[in-house]
């Protein structure tokens, strides 16, 4: 059966996906979306995905969106492939979830505007929107300062295993580790040492790779 | 194994819990935490959730934060008891989760800044930000086109059974169906049954009885 990840090599939320599936050392091919002709606002792939965005999975014959949902798919079915990626432990995968939900409502709620006006919107050409920038930042911060405390604690954002909620948050880290907020990252000793972690999985430095070209 | 939920029956988060607990037919205690005096910035509330918002739930020796990881796991650990919330068959869960990420990620985004502008902002005395109200409203009016389309084509918003993915859209309704908002959601057919249907569930219905005290 045929997976299909439909994306811009470049794009935070195809590289979650991407992540997944190397993590899962699966086969899948990549269809690469042209955003910059506005390909995914027409047929046919706003059949695929009616919100007009990437990534799309296809598994055989059932098609995804949703990047935090297709990761959530990709660990559970395949779970016995690779890197676990979701604790069996109910306990332990409830943990995992609050915090996946906290990368979502809280960190990226903050770090991916910063990203969007620090590194996508150069880019494009675009101005800069630095008071959404400073009011991100004070966000982030208050963020950074709970993940700091978490992570004294425990070796991983989720528990003591490399999880989803982790994994969730890698290609934000990566596009601020470009910018003057790495230094946000690296003034926290346990945030720092786990960004170091992280980014230097395998799987991640594979996406990295496929940035480049 | 007690239940215990934190919270203010006010708030959309905790009646995203609570709604689900009343599904799963569960006895729980609720603890009130008094926001307006900053409970909920304090110990030992803090110490339960360092985000230091409510929801908390409490089950035996497991404390959990975040609405939305709150009812995956009722969802889950309760699975056998009241309101099946998540479908068993894999694909289906899939596609249940993929809606679940929509109303998080593009319904709640626009839906919650404008229930807090007309809902939470007058209570508060504070004012309107009615510039806010206008930018979210495309935004929302966008989610509800492509919702029309969805439930034409399927009863419930995540597949033909309800589930999580309906139930975590009560909240915000329920709140914007007491603003001219409401209009938004009954211009669209399939929408405003399906508004309609969910509103109307008996475990909803108790979760509006504890607003009124």
């Amino acid at each position: 059966m045929a997976i299909k990840l439909y994306g811009d090599p470049l794009s935070p939320a195809a590289q979650r996906v991407r992540v997944a599936l190397e993590e899962k050392e699966l086969h899948y091919e990549f269809e690469y979306v042209d955003l910059s002709s506005g390909q995914h606002k027409k047929e046919p792939f706003i059949s695929l995905n009616p919100f007009g965005v990437v990534p799309v999975l296809q598994d055989g014959d059932l098609t995804l969106f949703e990047s935090r949902a297709v990761t959530q798919y990709i660990a559970q079915k395949y779970a016995d492939k690779g890197t676990p990626l979701v604790p069996n432990d109910p306990k332990k995968q409830a943990i995992v979830t609050v915090w996946r939900e906290v990368e979502s409502q809280s960190f990226d709620a903050a770090a991916s505007k910063i990203s969007f006006e620090l590194v996508v919107k150069p880019k494009l050409g675009m101005p800069v929107d630095e008071s959404t920038v400073a009011a991100q930042e004070g966000k982030l911060a208050s963020v950074l300062d709970i993940y700091e405390s978490r992570l004294s604690a425990s070796k991983y954002i989720g528990g003591d295993a490399y999880s989803l909620a982790d994994l969730h948050h890698l290609p934000i880290i990566n596009s601020l580790f470009h910018t003057k907020f790495k230094a946000l990252f690296q003034a926290r000793p346990h945030v720092s040492a786990w960004c170091e972690d992280i980014l230097a999985r395998p799987a991640w430095k594979k996406v990295v790779e496929t940035m480049k070209h």
